[in-house]
């Protein structure tokens, strides 16, 4: 990374500027411009047509929000990624790290850099309305107004930008799935009566996917497609390119006697939600999580603002869901084996680096029943590029990967059963005592959390702390959260329950079925980083008592990828902690080991053999 | 309080409803109307006068919500109050238990009691911007209006309603305050410099005591006066009734060269805002946690919303606060040791009764220098009275204090050099094994949080849960949060720090030199309650590392009273945990036995000695 140049974004700049001050474009000119990280559909992670921040700043993040003035051009973005941003943005650009208590939030530097009556313009189907009213309402107290432009200026910029996809969609079958579309529409309905609503907007595309029992691939990694859709009390539209619709998935949707399901083109959505408003009875329901831009179609008091409810029903995994997750995780773990076991045997020799590795990764993967896709940009890192947190290998950074530096992989891949994440940090040689005093609190902070009993319900940011508790005795601890829900067959971060410091209006409790993975990590900037994950279910505990007649939860690890045992240092690690990691390490043995033997790969079972030892 | 019969609200109730629709005072009908807790600086505890919830609904708490529609009376309350307001709410009232999943929230309920269009009334002074601005929306978007009723209902319902209080106001001498009220000025105008803002709006009344080194006693155990005040650039206004200001008071504030300070008549602040606005170059500076009625007075995009600096200026505590908080928890703790060695002598006797240990710990508080008055009421609570969290002793309540129950105590005082507030829970015969287990738990809970070492700036909600674990590990738990910033000579509860698995807008990271409570409890209803309360001083932390630059914060304990060892269960007691309590016995036997000895307080002093014995 440290060799890559940055984008030259001169150029753009002075092209944005000029439609900022342009009258044919905006009707009066813009002092500022704001470029949102998401598509119109508020997606993590979002198609190459959608990377328009990117386009602008040169920033390849999933997270961070560009704005320009006049003078200026300033990009926001979190603690997991201020070191690739810094070597990312060319000097236009001012990085500003969220996180840091001196950085200003987007409002107060917007209302100290323009004068009062100042006009900040913004794609407003890029904002969701809970990002975009908090913003207008600072904005607007400070004497500055925030504009909604329905053209979208780096569009008009960007000469080569690319088509939006347009993939065909597939049938998940109920197999995985676990559930028919049908009912899922008919409890979707029941949580609509609840509300008084007559009709559900639905805009995120996994809830689309989940919900109808469908997958796309218009996005990378991200197993989804480009649609909306309106929940009403009689009938069902969906907005989705009719390329996208074969024969099969026309019939899966239109051939139920009493669920009416209507097609409709993508583009058609807002016409519609414009015409449909005045006629139903009830309230039509967008939650404030879709994008200002089709909200403002409704009136505010017509509208129910409240979350999706579909968000949490796709977040409690049905047994056919958990089965399936449970299933890829032990293939995923096959491949792992049989990469640790190969990484093993070829990084002596030399000759190894970030770039190979992560090919082998996915070739690995690629061998297992029901692969589809990785589920997300392998972070395939050595030494220093370990702390650049979402770190992705180039031909420009590409390291060696060597006996002398820590190795970090956070892989994952998406197979029709089910979506994997998993985080391994790995020496070859023999590791310093700071790496060890590191991983081994890392691992500390995994077993703690990984062992935490806890009440139903309770938030992720009141129990995030257990994962740091180990680094911050001496003084040490991570700038990003400890985990995220995982999809299945669906995108690899998911809400609506999150674990991390951070809160956030929308978050809710965990709840038994659950699946969230835990990954702190620890990162030296310059030296190396280390974090180990799993992908974990979550599952009844069993206590002595139930205060208040409460389930108590605790955690499973789906993920079962052996975890390195010679970067402990002993002098820090509990009984506790290695008998968790005893029992860990049989689990694998015992659920891994069997279908190694049955692949016939022999190396990585002698390697997850030795690997899960028992150790005193 | 078992045999306490519930206060009948019938008659209030129907005077309150014949004042709804009653057009001389209302335009229009009011559907419902809203009681809120606290006066019109949003105190938590309040005078006699605005006791206006406790009025008509008869529950005595110190948080609670009350809301009476034309069919029916509601009330909220949270996990604290949930025994107490089952006993104090006559048949008219409905309980609605915050904290718990299937209760309404406010919004919620009266959308789904009241018709669409229905008018919902409430004192505008009485509810903060920032719990109205909310309400107001989420009713808007159901159809429903908050309605703001200058004229409080309940006042004219209220025949016998005491008079406002007028006492003097006292100096608060600069040993003590350690700062004079114009450098504080000083630094407030630093902070209005920041925001650009012309005038500070100051409403909450610890705010106003500290900022000008005065002190009242308007609200029982609050030593705060009535008032409001205007910081300007060039000049300050205080709003204050005449009668509570002494010529010192009088010379004190107006004596000094460079701060020009004018004092008006309380009831003029509303006319003087309207007033003042349109004349003041910059913004008006009033927190969202004011009232509505104030806020509005100012339009706003005039007004800056932000939390009012004082509130953390204030919680930061000055070395000369540090001194005093520690000095006035020694006189405190002299206190204890005598009352607890007395109880330990009286109790075997028969006859000891809640009461009566209450006014003995007034009284052995009360023979200490600079003695003002207690903190709060004392809760002295035996058995099952232990499990009513916020639980005062009366006549009807009383019960004997015994060999056979556990005895909960949780009592404070104001002393002219600081603020005290400690819990203590003893058993005086053999305590029974489940007495012992959450006894210890709760102990391992406080000896958890008080360990920690955490980033500066991290907030509360973040580690509460330390405090928690060992109960959750069991299936237990406590509906309350874990602890509370203490004022220095000024209200028990202050801000704008929180130790709770609850979030506030306005909660800042804890700091250096911050002041708090650890508090975690466990309580069996209908057996016992067990509490074990410090307050504690916010320290560095040495760390072996200092991630990014931070500090890294620990505890120290300001509260210096033994911790009944007898009562923990050792199996599941760790070394590491004995060695915290030997050490904490071992700091209060070094500060407290001096002093002791000194006041010839023999039997106390033979107690502390016997109770802080070194343990294995």
């Amino acid at each position: 990374m440290a060799s890559t140049s940055p984008k030259t974004t001169t150029a753009i700049l002075q092209r944005l500027r000029f439609f900022m001050r342009n009258s044919e474009v905006v009707k009066q000119p813009l002092q500022a411009y704001i470029v949102p990280s998401g598509d119109a559909h508020q997606s993590e992670y979002i198609a190459p047509c959608d990377c328009r921040r990117q386009y602008v700043s040169g920033f390849t993040g999933s997270a961070g929000t560009a704005i320009v003035t006049e003078q200026c051009a300033a990009l926001w973005t979190d603690g997991r990624y201020h070191l690739q941003a810094e070597e990312q943005l060319d000097s236009n650009w001012t990085l500003m790290k969220e996180g840091v208590a001196a950085t200003p939030t987007q409002a107060d530097w917007l209302s100290k850099s323009l004068p009062e009556g100042a006009r900040i313009g913004v794609d407003p189907f890029l904002l969701s309305v809970d990002v975009w009213r908090p913003l207008s309402e600072k904005l607007k107290q400070s004497g500055r107004e925030l504009v909604p432009i329905n053209q979208n200026l780096i569009d008009l910029v960007w000469d080569d930008r690319p088509a939006s996809p347009s993939n065909h969609i597939d049938i998940q079958p109920l197999q995985f799935a676990g559930k028919t579309w049908q009912d899922k529409i008919h409890e979707v309905r029941g949580k609509m009566n609840d509300k008084d609503a007559s009709v559900l907007v639905v805009t995120a595309l996994d809830e689309l996917a989940w919900l109808f029992n469908m997958r796309g691939s218009d996005i990378e990694y991200n197993p989804v497609f480009f649609a909306y859709a309106l929940i009403g009390m009689d009938r069902v539209s969906i907005y989705v390119d009719e390329a996208k619709v074969t024969p099969e998935i026309h019939a899966h949707l239109t051939s139920d006697e009493h669920i009416k399901v209507t097609l409709h083109a993508y583009a058609d959505l807002c016409d519609d939600l414009c015409r449909l408003e005045p006629h139903v009875s009830g309230r039509v329901w967008i939650p404030d999580q879709s994008s200002h831009g089709l909200a403002r179609l409704v009136p505010e008091r017509r509208r129910i603002s409240d979350p999706s409810p579909i968000a949490l029903m796709k977040a409690l995994k049905n047994a056919a869901e958990i089965a399936g997750m449970q299933n890829a995780h032990v293939k995923d773990a096959v491949a792992l084996c049989e990469l640790f076991a190969w990484l093993e045997k070829e990084v002596p020799k030399g000759g190894m680096t970030e770039l190979k590795a992560s090919a082998k990764a996915e070739q690995f993967r690629s061998q297992q029943a029901d692969f589809v896709s990785l589920s997300f940009g392998t972070i395939s890192s050595s030494g220093p590029n370990g702390a650049i947190i979402h770190y992705q290998p180039t031909e420009a950074s590409n390291r060696p990967v060597t006996m002398q530096e820590l190795y970090l992989l956070d892989s994952g891949a998406q197979y029709r059963d089910g979506t994997t994440d998993v985080t391994r940090t790995m020496h070859f040689g023999e590791p310093s005592q700071l790496e060890m005093e590191c991983y081994t609190r890392v691992l500390k902070g995994h077993i703690a959390l990984d062992s935490l009993i806890f009440p139903s319900g309770t938030k992720g940011h009141v129990i995030d702390c257990n994962a740091r508790k180990a680094l911050w005795d001496v003084g040490l601890d991570y700038m990003h959260g400890t985990g995220h829900g995982v999809g299945a067959f669906l995108n690899v971060h998911e809400g609506p329950q999150y674990i991390s410091f951070r809160t956030r209006p929308t978050e809710v409790g965990l709840e038994e079925h659950m699946v969230v993975t835990i990954e702190p990590g620890y990162y030296e900037d310059g030296l190396f980083g280390c974090r180990i994950e799993n992908v974990c279910l979550v599952v009844i505990a069993e206590t002595a008592h139930r205060f208040h007649g409460k389930d108590f939860l605790t955690y499973e690890p789906i993920t079962l990828v052996p975890i390195q045992t010679k970067l402990i240092d002993r002098t820090i690690f509990t009984q506790q902690e290695m008998a968790w990691l005893n029992r860990y390490h049989a689990r694998c043995r015992e659920v891994v080991a069997p279908v190694l033997k049955q692949q016939g790969r022999t190396e990585a079972l002698q390697w997850l053999l030795r690997e899960t030892e028992h150790i005193e």
